[in-house]
């Protein structure tokens, strides 16, 4: 931290300063400059506010130096993180792909969006059992029997299974059936949770919040591997804008920031980034060609009769097709994505 | 809910949207104007996601007719909620102060603060025990220590107790010791935790999220109401704009909109809402010009030692201050503000 | 400016930054810290762009330590401007109120209006001629014809004229007619009309833009200053935030923080700010509670027939009860606003 | 638009609304449902605001069916706009690259740019020579040299150019030098001069305003178009958000978005965008794989030393290998970009 003393500051106030981050156990390098006197703080100040360095007497304004985050960071860990999953590898050159209904609704829904997107190419199966919703009044999900429709579903298709958990005490129960845990938009600062994330033996999928800073969300990663979980995916989802065509104005430009400050895999979400299945098309390719890890897409057999988010969710057919267009970008920039599978069934 | 079908739309299209709705249970009242083909749907829409039906072959837009909330709403409930806990009541006529450090830090830092905001007017006593950071590496907060000290200054100088739950599990802890439970920004849409507060029989202390809506934020109230617990009293803590001077934006209009909107108690704060001490006592003036039901203050003994958000803290000589000054502004309105305490010890 | 060298940076790279800094004709002031070497800028940096120092390699972060304006601000001139218009002192002692309708849409209309504010104590009439509208098809004003409405009411009942001016080329003309020019919040960085303003005789009412920081709000007033204006007058009018049951959030944290930053005075416009006549009221008390120099209301003597704006615009009779009630906030802190005048037809 | 009356709504509120519409020259198609009554209005309602509507007793909200803008909707033109100049085609299956400096600095810099650029495969050559700068102090631009520098470049390399003009005044100088009249993102709303550029024999090429929505944007193409000039080419340059990493957010989804809502041509600046020179790619990229018609990107021969915007400029060999990843993303979704040029000093 670097704090700049005021113009003609008192030497009582600077030796206050001093002796206030002393008492908090950190060095001082005091350099006084032309105009300004400034105070080097050394040591790690992650946990001082710097806000509560800017309001002291004499104080100009104060500044941090290094990161809030540690762990998280490229400067900590050069190399991308890459999280093997029974063989599927996420962080690595290849792109890979999760799709499925937003919600689960039925067994033989599951199987047959299961079906179609393995066939396609992708390799993780997604699927809300607990469904966070505004409105106490919408459907809620259907509980532990979605997480088994799921599973087998996934299991058939030899695909691996992410889903949302809600909240610490949700953990064992969707631990038995899933292999990434998935923290939603609203959840990215509960940090009961988040913290409880930390002793879990699964990777965590971790969305950023609607309006979090890229900061905030590392911030929110970190606290997981400061527990000692060091499996984060993050997923770009969205953030809210003045923009009211599309549900939410995703973030492209958070991908190759995340790839420059952090080691953690980068995933993009375009169903709920634009909430309009026209607009996930284009907002895929746009994310593979700006360098993202992977995608997570909703894709519905009958989007218009499902239970929730049918409007961004994709026919089957469609998803193929962006399949193929996403397979020649991926090239452009030296990674690869999944060819289609042999038939299955 | 009402549809708006495209001009020249096939009257195939006309149908099925009717016989989705069907489908769903609802009666659709059928208008063709000049242009365009009006569909009224009749019931309570509020289980519908517009965009569902925005999506639909044919159909130009949809809108929601009635609020998405009905027990929050003036509509549901016509007169004020008004709150009564111990004889101190929230929502009538005399506007509650609620003031106290942002953490809990020591038995004696508690109990000095609780003695001067009492002795001030404030009715409340407020103070962290499980604090939310976004830093793993910043300061928790003290736990259950921390409420025994908020306990016991609050019984010394006959006041409330105002903290804040962190997750449902502590619940049962915290009510042990509070009269009222907060809940955080960052919580407002963690909807595990909002929907156990529907059967906790103690009031509610629901902060706006930081980017939230209006309605977002009553959506959130809803939860609480439709569990059966109608003791919540809303409070606006700013909201995140593209201004970086304050820490927030405290939105004064939200206290003229929420009372026009719903029949609960709608309070400030101004510590978190502006993040900068020498704001804090215009904005609430402010907040009390503009009806609000009460404020939350955050008031240190020695702001410049304090564990967390020294820089938006009252020495206790300005709370007095200001006290004085929203006792005339809310004499404008009608309202009124308590008197300074006799002394005590 | 202060620039943060990275951590084990080369030798060549810092010198590289020093001649950089020295070619544009700086010195730099060295100081070589444990973890971190710091370069202290000396001179006028405000045409520097931090981030061009930020991207040169080995360069962890820069930043500004004097803000980038400077007549504007409250180092460079302590006490606050007070404007003289005709005996009207606007950043003194007494708040001082603008009211008058929307557009200017009759010379009857306008001459009611008048009567009626100047009655109950504001002493400047405001009225658009020229309207700034986001579609070529509204109504677009009288344009001169407006203006002379404008003056001749003023003149009966012995007030000043504030209108909008939309580009530099009318300013001659409004110029006849105004006491104070406006410009509006699109045009706050209007950078060829705003360094026009710069060498007229008149003082400008400067409004904030819609998404602008109040940084960039006093660096347009900066421009003004600097071509050798010395006379203008903030306005905060709200800002876009994501709430849209108000029309625009109005920033009443800007009045006490603008107050800090610099001299000039600061007026506030509930009636952009919120567009709903009912929450103007409480939000013009609220901006007098946090010490505003001054409101400007839009005032009709039948809303509902306006030619825009009326939403917003409150009744005579609100007026006159809204003036009542400020003033006796005003004398809270200190500050006197007119009482009503003498019948005067 | 669509009227929706309150539930038990007086028969003469309903009869108010009518009249009031009735006297503003339009027909109101009247529905009877079971809980609200609905007035269709008929005719062009764009010039009502519905505001005005929204607060006239009795009504519970106000709904515009159609959107306000006409002439730039696809569903006045269905066929994309293709503008030819100099037989160069925008709009149409071959997307354009514009390249150059952020400013005319020089006649070598000018000339060494386009060299490189067009060897690339730019078709367009970009640079200011009025530059708006949100400080007083900053570098304004060469002015008329700027102009006479670009054009010589652009000739020799067989470009067209395209520059700002910052205002109505300068068009007939700037039209002397310029194919295409760039509109910054700040005079987006500054309706006086948008209003002149409608009469003006040169495309428009209009930049999106920093936090306008996509329909605020398409109003001011509605400007230029219904005073009757129809080449308009539309550019996103990056949203305000609260992520302070990048200077701006690109909205990549508005490519598509606008390309449904409206036939005008529409590019991307992702140097602006993004304001970082290793994230210019990856967005780059992204735009051509959502659709965009073109884009434009800064270019400068010695970014660490250019007057503005250095630190988002790539320097030439990035640009080439960008060219050269873009025209394999462009066939993916069927479109072509130009190949490099032969050799022509």
């Amino acid at each position: 931290m670097v704090i700049i003393m005021e113009k003609g500051v008192d030497e009582k106030q600077i030796e206050y300063v001093i002796e206030r981050l002393d008492s908090l156990g950190f060095d001082v390098h005091r350099s006084t400059g032309v105009d300004h006197t400034l105070l080097g703080v050394i040591g790690n100040t992650s946990k001082i506010d710097v806000r509560d360095m800017q309001i002291l007497p004499g104080v100009s304004d104060a500044y941090r130096i290094s990161a809030p985050y540690k762990l998280v960071s490229r400067e900590f860990k050069h190399s991308n993180t890459v999280i093997d999953i029974k063989g599927i590898k996420i962080g690595g050159p290849e792109a890979v792909i999760i799709a499925g209904p937003c919600s689960v609704e039925s067994g033989e829904q599951t199987l047959v969006v299961a079906e179609r997107v393995s066939a396609a190419g992708a390799k993780i199966l997604r699927g809300g059992a607990f469904k966070p919703r505004s409105s106490p009044y919408s459907f809620q999900g259907l509980g532990e029997q979605g997480l088994k429709y799921l599973r087998e579903a996934a299991d058939k298709f030899n695909m691996l299974v992410v889903t949302e958990v809600m909240d610490k005490d949700q953990i064992p129960l969707v631990s038995e059936y899933t292999d990434i845990i998935q923290v939603g938009a609203r959840n990215m600062q509960n940090f009961s949770f988040i913290k409880a994330l930390g002793t879990v033996k699964k990777p965590i999928f971790l969305k950023r919040g609607i309006s979090a800073t890229i900061e905030e969300w590392l911030m929110s990663a970190e606290y997981i591997l400061s527990g000692g979980n060091k499996d984060v995916i993050l997923c770009e989802r969205g953030i809210r804008t003045f923009e009211t065509y599309t549900r939410n104005t995703l973030d492209i430009s958070a991908i190759p920031v995340v790839k420059k400050l952090s080691h953690l895999p980068i995933f993009a979400d375009p169903s709920h980034g634009t909430g309009l299945r026209d607009k996930v098309i284009p907002m895929a390719r746009a994310a593979i060609a700006a360098g993202a890890d992977g995608l997570m897409i909703e894709v519905h057999p009958e989007p218009e009769k499902a239970l929730s988010d049918g409007a961004q969710s994709l026919y089957p057919d469609q998803f193929e097709e962006l399949m193929d267009q996403i397979r020649v970008i991926a090239e452009v920039i030296g990674r690869k994505i999944s060819n289609k599978a042999e038939k299955v069934r």
